[in-house]
């Protein structure tokens, strides 16, 4: 008999069904125990006779063969009677690190993070990378729609993108390398080197030294690139469509996972669009919170977001028109802005989890501006020759999606969203 | 206006649209001009006064506003007429490194691959990428389908899958540690997290000392792990049924850039299987071709496909049953032929494209084996320790996405089927 999952159970009442999955709970009732069966798609109650159970223990992975019946007391109103248990692998511990099927989780976040193939065991913790997964699905399908292409460019490189700092190092055979921080000159010269539209879904890795509740040292990081743009307005309606199209996508496809985090999604984005400066006001005479030069810190964030949330009811707010200075070399100036540029972050929730921006197009000005910043044209040749050959005006952003996740669950810590993460600390498992 | 792409013309015959792309060809027949404007999406003839393009120069990024006109001595029969155009990316070369729009490639792939933002520009080059795409995107679809869980798993790991040579060193803040080889050890962890099913599209890393036409060292790797099979056959029967649907998938999403490339699919796939030692018995009947101990060698591999595709009409054969020595030390052995594995492997066209097998789940029988292979059980702790607490029987496979692609399209070098290639002499662009 195939095996079905205990998602599917509702369409096979009345039925002897084979299901598999892992021993969540065992309820001793005296002469019947209640156990439950956790699968990929769920939870389900088995009622079995104590007799039966002998050899039963937490978390061993079963195959049960029995009775799908309808039962209003049972939980989602089906339970398993009659069953017949197979031992699938065997449990050697004498006792769990921590409990899988508690209504509380009583375990430090790194126990949790330490365990990790526990701690997944817990639905509420696996829920989060469900959502994680169709977050990456709707990034997918709604830049496939607007014929974009997905590309795979290189993690390790040969120079860095923006100055040395912060990168982690590679022996590569005779050479010294490095970790990729972002895939950005990839993505530009794949817009210029015909496919116009591209987005990567991959690594980047950051050497820095912060071990911070927002910070890892490997992420995924969510990378679109566009060509035959008009201004980075054009890329701020991409992304704003995307959120839009990946909250309706969540609700329909996580319900239940959004619903295990206590979340319900706003119907309708509307993002303001706030220049940096305005920010930088609205902190000191709405908070009388100063700002460093040309940025927000991360206190300022939170408090920019708690405005924005209060005066246009939004989660989210674009920062535009930072400073040419903090900004990297290949950002497109501002003509209208003096000493500005056309970029932007995405604050989220008090968070930026995006950057983005116009990039300069033109070979002899993206030259003259590496000189402006300092560095040596020879340095970026490979990316620099790339400018020769007609690069159509083009920009891009990037979405962290471990940052994106947590914010969308509320989530206090970054590992949360995060299978197995990468900090200075940790390496392992 | 909105700027359409030329795959959309067919729909706005005699309308006025407005194009975005790049000057491919310029045919100069006296009055007027025959130009070829190419986009993401195709080519089209534009029609052009010759006074009216002094600007014009060949790989020019350009905005064309013209009428859509059928003509049926146009290619594809569709011209645009009365044009204007305007340069929205300058060209500052002399000469291009190589010509885009010929009918044949003359530069060689070195030359290819250091200017990579031209070679892609032509269609012919591209179109390898539009299907190495599509195949990621069959295999996404095919394996969701069936309730897999697409994980991302960490590249920065602290020690080594499968003993320590062939693997970069990554200096990470104070330690050391490596570039992962393969999600082996976590997509097994995951499968007991309770994920059961689990891919993972990502990098893998390999410091081989082989600078061939089949080897990168850097590569995506297409992974997949699932738990509670019955043993290794239920994974080719999973692998079989992707290439059925990915060929399916490829002949309706990727028509144009098949004819490209003149390749015709095969409609149904049957894929032998037999047992690696039967195939060194053919190979030395039929070839006078001797292998070494437990596996055959390149050479052989291109022997016995020739063998298979003659005997049995297929471009793919199954090797099964290799032997306990020649195979990882998570490797299941098979009880029915002693001193052999439930193991395989996958041979596309004389080239090995898949390893997989069914693992050991069983967590006192994995740490035995672990010494029987002179390794030391505490060296792989976490991974260990993850299969004390009911690891169900699983298995798994990778697909080499580049040697998949190349093999697909007859490809000559895996660096053809590779945006950027990483080699032992290659880490630019």
């Amino acid at each position: 008999m195939e095996r079905i999952f205990v998602s599917e159970l509702a369409e096979h009442i009345g039925e002897v069904v084979v299901l598999k999955g892992w021993i969540h709970k065992i309820k001793d009732l005296g002469k019947v125990s209640f156990i439950t069966l956790r699968d990929k798609s769920g939870l389900v109650q088995v009622v079995v006779e104590n007799s039966k159970i002998v050899d039963l223990k937490l978390e061993n992975s079963v195959t049960v063969t029995g009775m799908a019946t309808a039962n209003s007391k049972a939980p989602e109103g089906i339970e398993i009677q009659n069953p017949d248990f197979t031992i699938m692998g065997k449990a050697y511990y004498e006792m769990l690190p921590f409990e899988v099927s508690g209504y509380k989780m009583k375990a430090s976040l790194e126990s949790q993070l330490d365990h990790r193939s526990i701690s997944l065991r817990i639905p509420k913790a696996r829920a989060v990378f469900k959502i994680q997964e169709e977050i990456v699905t709707a990034f997918r399908a709604y830049l496939k729609e607007r014929m974009f292409s997905e590309i795979h460019t290189p993690k390790i490189i040969s120079s860095s993108t923006e100055g040395g700092s912060e990168m982690f190092t590679v022996n590569y055979f005779d050479r010294r390398a490095f970790l990729a921080q972002s895939p950005q000159f990839y993505k530009q010269m794949m817009v210029g080197a015909g496919f116009e539209r591209v987005y990567e879904i991959g690594h980047a890795y950051r050497a820095e030294l912060h071990n911070t509740w927002r910070h890892l040292n490997e992420y995924v990081s969510l990378d679109v690139e566009m060509g035959f743009i008009e201004d980075e307005f054009d890329l701020m309606k991409l992304e704003e469509g995307f959120l839009n199209y990946l909250f309706q996508h969540l609700s329909k496809t996580c319900a239940k996972e959004l619903r295990m985090h206590g979340i319900e999604l706003p119907e309708k984005l509307d993002i303001p669009r706030i220049p940096l400066s305005e920010a930088q006001d609205i902190l000191l005479e709405e908070f009388e919170k100063r700002s460093p030069v040309g940025n927000i810190d991360a206190e300022g964030e939170v408090l920019f977001s708690k405005y924005v949330k209060e005066k246009y009811d939004s989660d989210f707010v674009f920062l535009t028109k930072y400073p040419i200075s903090k900004r990297p070399m290949y950002t497109m100036p501002d003509m209208d802005y003096p000493g500005m540029t056309k970029s932007f972050d995405l604050i989220y929730k008090g968070l930026e989890i995006t950057t983005g921006g116009q990039r300069i197009h033109d070979y002899e000005m993206l030259k003259e501006n590496i000189v402006k910043f300092g560095l040596v044209p020879e340095d970026f040749s490979f990316y620099l020759d790339s400018f020769k050959y007609g690069m159509p005006p083009h920009g891009g952003f990037a979405i962290g999606l471990e940052r994106l996740t947590m914010k969308i669950l509320n989530l206090t810590n970054i590992r949360e969203a995060t299978l197995l993460p990468r900090d200075m600390k940790r390496l392992e498992p």
